[in-house]
């Protein structure tokens, strides 16, 4: 086949983790549903850090809205749609949407992505670790080019716990990603 | 070629009805434009049933923004963005974008997807039977292994009388799939 | 390979311009954050006019959502999380998502589209002339049939100066395409 002609089908996971530091004024939380209890109508701006998967590099941030569907009383949780990207740098950016249940891990589809991501596709896991400031991914990414190493370092297991390496939140040089976004 | 690189390129038609039974609350009209006639500004968010299209089976919802764009008073109608997706319980769920026109059927784009859905690409047509409780869409999907039989039933014609079977209204065991999302 | 199996990947590039003609009463900047400097939490739907790149013909509209992520002092400017499309009349539309920066050229993801931009992925740069008034496109798209040659005329170089063609401005029936979206 012409050289144009590939595009690669293999599996790569990504891991990275989205941490709400409170300093970034998110989430937005419109109540425009003017209902007392998280309802249809309510939506929710946000944009959070990321960090890579063995915290020690921040990437970029996370920027997007949710769209509050309905609370769930016997999850003590609301169900929202969530329509965001994940930002890394001068690597680029993956979109996905989904399924962001306040109770529960959910799987989003990658719907695209730019720079290293262009043409992008597969699914992300969210698992909630603390709601709603600590949250892990693992990205299944096909259609792209190897990843390269520096976001692919062994991933500290997800738990309540975890914290970025202090160079990381502190983003000193040896600790970020090139022009990483923030 | 190796096994991973096998990505489905034939067309799977999959049909199935969405249905506004008034008890989700939905659709939240978001005035916000804070014009009389709907105008760009206002905001929908929106959650409905979805069945299969043979009627038989309740598969879950659909959950998402319309985006008004603006009143088009030779139509007597509204042209709106809408990003939604279309959950199937364990079976996972499908992102769609595009253009939902109150007074004529339009194509979406299929963005992406989850669980059978991973990977997939596409578009959907929507036929609106009665504004805005009963729709009709085929997707024509591309991308993913052979869908289930539970999903491809024999579809009934799309009519504004079209009701779903009262067992799978009902939720009965056998008229639904799997964790069907509600 | 069966006939269904081919997926053009050769990139081919599509460029437009999308113009603020300040006659739709757009973009709508809801201010939701009830802050005095834009922020987290004020939306912005907009729907402008969309030209080929040569600037002879009337294409479409862009229709979508913009995401306040936050303001950028030290750039005079905000970011933006850009979720919207680009029709183009019956030959169907493309979306996307990713950063729309006031201040700086992006990449945003090409998540998928409709008609002959059915199954389509890739990128686009957005490249601001004016802000917010004019800007111009280059698609980088992959997964559909060759573009019709009527969008692929030779393009006028992006300046803050250029102005459509009268005749498309005025559209004229041979400076739009087939049903062009309003």
């Amino acid at each position: 086949p012409p050289a144009d002609s590939s595009r690669p089908t293999k599996v790569q996971e990504l891991r990275v983790y989205e941490i709400n530091e409170r300093d970034r004024g998110s989430p937005a939380f419109l109540k425009l549903s003017q209902k007392q209890v998280n309802s249809l109508g309510d939506l929710v701006p946000f944009s959070n850090k990321v960090y890579s998967g063995d915290l020690e590099k921040r990437l970029g941030i996370t920027t997007g809205l949710c769209v509050l569907i309905k609370h769930v009383p016997e999850k003590k949780g609301d169900r929202y749609e969530a329509i965001y990207s994940f930002y890394f740098g001068d690597y680029g950016h993956i979109s996905v949407q989904g399924p962001y249940l306040t109770y529960q891990d959910t799987y989003l589809a990658v719907t695209g992505g730019s720079g290293i991501f262009q043409g992008v596709y597969g699914q992300v896991k969210l698992q909630q670790l603390i709601f709603p400031f600590k949250l892990f991914y693992t990205f299944y990414l096909k259609g792209i080019p190897d990843l390269p190493k520096e976001l692919l370092g062994k991933h500290v297991d997800p738990s309540p716990d975890i914290e970025p390496s202090p160079a990381a939140k502190a983003k000193e040089s040896d600790a970020v990603i090139p022009n990483f976004t923030d």
